[in-house]
């Protein structure tokens, strides 16, 4: 960390600021320019993450140097890129992975027809939300425990493992029964309860970006989850809040080389939130594939029309196939392939 | 509900609209305009709730009319203010708030000395936390049941309601027995199993906006609580996520007026976490005030250089009476006064 | 235009409005729904762009529905988009083009070797700033009339079409003597002087936008210049402010599929201003090739360490070929293939 | 200016950037952390401003420490606030400074009215624009010279200073005849052109933020007129690009006391265009000048319901007397009053 003295900070003032770092246990290092006295503080995340010294008499301003995230950092692997297997398929490094399903689990016949669609076309896993987080009080808010019953009944139907979502705590155990991998939502990126418990479950988790969440919180909360000993993290992007009113979210695709630079951790995309229609949802997909996504997290609908939450974004069964087939070209481009079991 | 349909779209497409609107007991209302035709959905928040048309073949877009928020909405209480009373202080209408204290319960002689300043000045409740969020797992994470037993001990003392923040449904009944408001911090703002379950606890809340959450979904949150049964909600501006980098927040004063041409519930503003800085604190308070915001929560501490959490936002105790003078001056140029026990 | 009442405004208020639409020569269309009447305003774009009826007694709020934009709109051209022809190389439809050379020109040595390095990878066209739009008065401004110079010694030596920035209407003829496309940076997105200026002129202008423009700001800056007869447009998309702190700006990639449905004029992208570091560019390219656009304009460099301004993002010339040669695949997956001369 | 090195840079990286910054004549002051290796370059900003070590090998990233404005910042003026004199009238400092008007001059009638208005309540400067920057090339663009033939008109019959927008650098000289104070528009805020052609002249300006500018642009841009000498630039906050669609733009009246710790320039604020209607205008000039701003830059129009641009965000006339006694005093508690001549 650098603390940036005033213009004209007195030596008293530097003194105490020495006097705070020291305290801490972290060394100070002073190096005076011709404007700016800058102290830096040298010493363990633990002690630095201690030390506020923004308001402080004299300083200017703080400037931290050290990512303030360890276990998710590309350095804690060596630059070696996390490649998670989730029932023989595979996500991160060189493997491609492509997530379908319902927006929402609504019935036991769309379900499983939107199974086989995935399965037919050789996408991975299967999506689909048992509890469903809804802005609105008065919307849908998801089928519960028997949508998870019918996400069993269709993984076991067509092989394919599950991604559900978990918004509270204690539907930990009956969602652990079912989901071979966890979605934490974009609105729960920073509930620490959740995802404390997701940690401590062992079980692979697709934590989805904020809103309006930095990368460095985004990972901060990955923090929260190998914090607990679950190495087992797959990052989403799914669009940000900006001033554009053109469409719903702003997909920023540039997160996908930038997350690459900061972490070993997959990341994959969801463009159907973002897009929030149908029309737009192949050329983000084919554009995060070629920036060198791990995967992709889409929508799909037996009947789009008829669907009851989303169905305007879902791609349509005819289409998924063709859909598929570029969208791994697109991931070859970027040194990626797809593990088919 | 307008649907606006696109340039050319068929007789058919239309139709099709016409029936899709009708199906889920709306009418439907058909205007032509020389460009495009346009759709009137017209019948109960529920029916239209249920319309998803963006992306139906020939639908260009489709603009909400009514607000989607019904017990919120300032024409539910026929334009009246909300005015709640916690223990005799109000809040709402012509009555003005002061909430102060420091950012977390640290240790009982901070607690003590600052719940005695508080009420030395003349503030009108006091706020602690218990429990912090906070962004990296490596942080301090509140003193907990700890932390409330000493809240308690302070109220016991000096008679100040107390306001502190609850972040996991498994704490509601403990929270409870010493918290006159519950808080919900931004990042809990779209969590909705916590805003259900403090809705049904009646206790008062003071929901704080999302970072990047408009205002419409700031008061979605608060019809959350309210559909519940508990009509005690305070909103809370705390600051947004703008592209500007001099501050940690970017405090939104316009949502103050804007807000309330939107709803009957009262507005107070933090302007501590925005600043991020004590010396902005008095500036944004005064406006806050000026421009007709309900209340203030702002944090104070006995020695802000020593605090654990947020020290340099942390206003002096000794310039925290003449702070109240000029803030409740400002207020009053509002039409607004607090109310003294 | 859709004019939406508040929640019991009075049949006097109603009338009102539709007196004041039928003003200005449209005609009133009224919608009466459970909770507000609705006033649909129905006539020509002018006559609608004349009614300023925000904040008129009993309004609640207005709704544009034509699209504010004419010439530039994909209908104008049924659907069809423009191609345009530099001298052989065409953009747009199914041609792709890419654009590149360094930020600023430098010296007659450094520009005539980055015009090599174009032309034998094969790119289309020349870039360099001969006028540099610097945030700093201290930073360097630009050869000047030395610079055009300049770039016309490249041209005449490799035959490639240049592209350059104008950024003073008092400048336009001697920029007009060289340059083939002239280009208005996103600081002059909404320079109405230029925008008329080159707009007489009829030469193709590429349009970048501005860091903060909406899409339809952005159209409406086209059609400053497409109004004054000059159909040679290319927009540009370089990034846009978010609140995201770890790359200068945001590549706003979802605005290509966007544009496509709202323009028919091309779209390049400029991955390089964005960036703001040379890894990130070849992801972000082929991204914006593989999402649909129209060509690339990026920055490459003899001696990027060397450069005067921005060369650590200017790719290097031994990675520029294999970079090209990744382009145009990701080119291709979105159907479209470069025009060699 | 910190050079933050990669974990693992090597020696020989180290010791080319530091050989890089000493061949811009700065000198390099090396740190060696637990993690990072971190390089001060100490030196004059024209040194350090050259330099371009983004991207360079083993270059982590590189922290600015000095400002990058000098003759703007507030130590240049030894922390005390410059004040501006406009034939009497003052702005800076004690002094706070109302400026009202119609948006656009319109009539001989209308902007005479308007003019009497602002006198007989007591504002101190009058605002009109003859030329006008419009987002639609459909829209009224302003009367240009007649435009300001009539504010001369009104200048003379009630004495009141004059301020008006410049947007074309080729109509200095005509504005220069009767503006007191040239306004410079947001769009216009990066106009380098006509930054530096107003700096040259001398006369008083004022110098609106651009809709997605940081304090820190805003300030370099105001650095670009005061190095031509014209040391009597007035700031203003005018709204920025946020995600919050309820309202045009977001009022930032934090920029004010941020400003005021980083300049000596006077600060203004214009609620009319952030809030785009009438309402908000109040709320938000009360809540600016509380914040401590110099001066309030308002529209107001004799009949607004008749106004070409902009009617539903100006001021009755028969509010503003009353608007105004307010206004002053929430200005009376950030310690200015106005200057009457």
């Amino acid at each position: 960390m650098m603390i940036v003295m005033k213009e004209g900070a007195s030596t008293n003032q530097v003194e105490a600021v020495i006097r705070q770092v020291e305290q801490t246990g972290a060394s100070a290092h002073v190096s005076r320019g011709e404007v700016h006295t800058v102290i830096g503080a040298i010493g363990d995340r633990e002690h630095i993450a201690n030390l506020e010294l923004e308001g402080f008499p004299g300083v200017d301003h703080v400037v931290p140097i050290s990512r303030p995230y360890k276990l998710a950092s590309l350095q804690f692997k060596r630059g070696q890129p996390t490649v998670i297997d989730i029932d023989g398929r595979r996500i991160g490094g060189t493997s491609f992975m492509t997530i379908a399903g319902p927006c929402t689990v609504e019935s036991r016949e769309t379900m499983l027809d939107a199974a086989r669609i995935v399965r037919d076309a050789g996408a991975q896993l299967l999506r689909g939300g048992a509890y469903k987080p809804r802005t609105s009080p008065y919307s849908f808010q998801g089928l519960g425990g028997e949508g998870l019953r019918l996400l069993q009944e269709a993984k076991e139907e067509t092989g394919l493992p599950i991604v559900t979502e978990l918004m509270d705590a204690r539907d930990l155990e009956p969602v652990l029964e079912v989901a071979d991998v966890i979605q934490l939502g974009a609105r729960n990126m920073q509930n620490y309860t959740l995802l404390t418990e997701v940690g401590r479950s062992g079980r692979p988790v697709l934590l989805k970006r904020g809103l309006s969440a930095t990368l460095e919180e985004l990972l901060m909360s990955a923090e929260y989850v190998l914090k607990e000993g679950n190495a087992n993290v797959i990052l989403c992007e799914r669009g940000i809040h900006t001033f554009e009113t053109s469409y719903r979210f702003t997909l920023d695709l540039q997160a996908i080389p930038v997350l690459k630079e900061m972490t070993h951790l997959p990341v994959v995309v969801d463009p159907s939130h973002a897009a929030g229609k149908r029309a737009l949802v192949p050329a983000l997909s084919y554009a995060a594939a070629a920036a060198g996504a791990d995967g992709i997290i889409v929508e799909i609908h037996p009947e789009p029309e008829a669907a009851i939450c989303d169905g305007p974004q879902a791609l349509y069964a005819e289409e998924f196939p063709e859909y598929l087939r570029k969208l791994e070209q697109a991931a070859a481009l970027a040194g990626k392939e797809p593990v088919r079991v």
